[in-house]
């Protein structure tokens, strides 16, 4: 990237929406996950017609442009790892339309996650996917990465709610892809494959999404188990039961610690496993399938299943489980957080092995996640100062991968592959996927300027 | 198609599978669209291990491979248009799996669409997507086209289905897409590519599907509107105030005199337009939706709202809505059925457009649909025999399309483009995103040997 370069971004967005100072460089060189890309610049367009240009002086030049949101990602997806510039769409973040006769909402890409829910639900609607980082990411991002969150069990994550987009495609042409209509089966599934495509195929400018009328009731309840195996089994038992809880999470016993040391919210921390569950809907359904689901916990050897009594309760209980992470992170030096999925049948059999493994490798692991939807979270508490460690915590990594696949799952259930996972794809992917994926990118991006080093290693 | 590529075929799947007397041909040379393209053969592969060898084949000798599940589709999409053999994939009609812990289905693409509904519903699970032909359409083909429904404005087309896929690409590589697991982000969502991709990109050798627990009640109701634009605005009125019925059913005039007569149902052959609605779920649910809609429609000029007492009242009214195409057929030797759908809002000013073009060109067009998908099927009523009479279908046919995409529609909610929309296709998608289209289309499959002609003109 030359100066000449800098000074043709420069007339398309003008010269302070390019960045260029080592401060913000280095702002700009991490995601949520703490491995630092430097990129060469960060460009930050105001309209679709800026993005379109900018692509195309990429394409033309040949120059590596990594798009971004709020950068709150987990897989090194939105940092430049292989040079070029970033290209910022946070100040496209106009709500442009709640349309509440066909329940779509028109966003810019750099809309907040959490700003949208606020909206939507002012109008008795519910936008559903809410990752964890939903008071900090952007719409954007959240489709991108095709965001999941807790509620995913119930109601999916971003893809099930990507109607329609626009967007600039690698080789700088403006493009539309799905439709406003519930219906519509003209041409190619393009909003879907951009979904989840990590910024390696095209550049959003704005997004139509569904939304659905948002639940009259809930309830919230919290339930201590012996073991990790004995709280997934009663997952199993509540799903077979043909309950389908809004949020269904578990927390291990070294989280649960790390919360309550944190919060100091009353958990019961000599619980070998919680888990926190929510059901919504009608009144009836919610007393209904809550004590179900009371029932079936205590027949999987629950003890203490507390039912929230009103709203506080319900936030101190979730309150928890936000704070998972961050309560972890206060633990030791470094957070290594992964992200394997299994099918839900699964879930026991991949707690006992992550277990197994931290034991193997005198690691410590503090094991949380949706596990309504087999999507845990093995969260290795370390010390990257310490390398003989580390290599133990590469080792257990590539184990929990492993069993992971072996199990029928997949190696990034709602994080995305970005570079830092690159290299375990093929072995989930087969090589037929992996040429069809690679045929595609070659195809829309024959230069390879889009987000380069991400997905494909 | 020479005597020796036929001499392999038959070596692949055995003689008695490769059909080429002209009776097989002729069968095999419609679909529900009635438009003729005899194949030069067809052949049946028994298992993936066949269809991979039967494309590889077809690749390396570049001959046209159009597959074909049950032949239901109404754009031509099954149809070998362009020549060379039909790929049967009747054989292949296992069910290979209910996985109740996962709720998921694993079946071949062969297995009735309807077939697998029982299947599930006999263990209290679901599968919601149900196309008009499921008694007879398959998986696969249902697949391929993303088929929709009467109950996709609550549970969404096929595409909201589909997990996972095992295929074969149109070079005659073996290919996996999507996961067992609720939440992926592990590469492109090559599964959604697929859905819809009408037999363009891939064959389908496996496909594993979400199901849902059935609904434990649900209530259905028939109202009488003075006219389609009441009814339509009545659609809005349940929408908006936050009722998602499981099925919303609009029929005109001419479609209700259809059925009646063709069925003696007892139905209101007065009435300017009828709704049909069922809501499921909890029974308070049920019974406060179902009162509730009953009230929004009356505000909407609907008399003579009937709630369905029993199985057999709701068996009716399903049955004279099932039978709407049936009882059209029945009125003039030639039904042109058309898919135009628009976003729900527009449902009023549609129904209206459609009207004034039958008007204005002296046509009988039935129209009846899922008024709650903004899903139109504008029928029209004529004989192919006249052909100053056809000019003017023609003519209508392409303002209705023009009018579906001027109010933010598509020229396709659920039969797909085939060979007979494929000229409609540009101006809905555009120049960029047909450009991609095309882009990916010759990255799968260079030498365009599957289902060539559809999709692109």
């Amino acid at each position: 990237m030359n100066e000449q370069f800098i000074w043709k971004l420069r007339k398309v967005v003008g010269t302070q929406f390019v960045l260029l100072s080592a401060e913000d460089l280095i702002c700009y060189g991490y995601d949520a996950q703490h491995v630092e890309h430097r990129p060469e610049a960060v460009v930050r367009p105001a309209n679709a017609d800026e993005v379109q240009e900018i692509i195309r002086l990429a394409n033309e030049d040949g120059v590596a442009c990594t798009p971004r949101g709020a950068g709150t990602g987990l897989s090194g997806g939105s940092v430049a790892s292989h040079g070029g510039f970033i290209l910022d769409l946070c100040r496209m973040n106009r709500l442009l339309d709640i349309d509440r006769e066909n329940l779509l909402a028109t966003v810019e890409p750099g809309v907040v996650t959490a700003d949208l829910h606020k909206a939507v639900e002012a109008v008795g609607l519910m936008y559903p996917p809410d990752p964890g980082s939903m008071k900090v990411s952007t719409i954007g991002g959240n489709v991108a990465e095709n965001a999941g969150g807790l509620r995913a069990i119930k109601y999916g994550v971003t893809k099930d709610y990507i109607m329609a987009l626009e967007g600039v495609s690698p080789t700088g042409e403006f493009f539309t892809a799905g439709a406003r209509t519930m219906k519509s089966v003209s041409g190619y599934d393009l909003a879907r494959l951009m979904c989840g495509s990590e910024g390696t195929l095209g550049v959003f400018t704005k997004i139509v999404l569904k939304l659905i009328p948002l639940p009259k009731h809930r309830r919230s309840a919290l339930a201590s188990f012996p073991t990790m195996e004995d709280a997934a089994r009663a997952v199993s038992g509540i799903i077979s039961a043909g309950i389908m809880p809004a949020t269904l999470e578990i927390m291990d016993n070294v989280t649960v610690k790390a919360v309550e040391e944190f919060k100091g919210l009353g958990l019961p921390t000599d619980a070998g496993a919680l888990l926190l569950l929510e059901v919504d809907g009608a009144q009836s359904q919610v007393e209904e399938e809550s004590s179900q689901a009371a029932e079936i916990m205590k027949e999987h050897k629950a003890s203490n299943v507390q039912v929230a009594a009103d709203a506080d309760e319900r936030d101190r209980i979730w309150e928890g489980r936000r704070a998972a992470l961050a309560a972890l992170t206060r633990v030791r030096p470094t957070t290594v957080l992964e992200d394997a999925t299994v099918p839900r049948s699964a879930l026991a059999e991949m707690v006992h092995a992550v277990n197994e493994i931290a034991e193997r490798h005198s690691l410590m692991i503090g094991t949380f996640g949706h596990a309504g939807d087999g999507n845990l979270h093995p969260t290795i508490l370390t010390d990257e100062r310490d390398h003989e460690e580390m290599a133990r915590v590469e080792q257990a990594i590539d184990e929990i991968f492993e069993v992971a696949l072996k199990l029928g799952g997949t190696v990034s259930g709602e994080h995305g592959i970005g570079f830092s996972k690159a290299r375990y794809l093929p072995a989930e992917m087969g090589e037929g996927r992996m040429n069809m994926m690679r045929a595609i990118k070659i195809a829309l991006d024959p230069k390879g300027i889009l987000n380069p080093g991400k997905v494909f290693e």
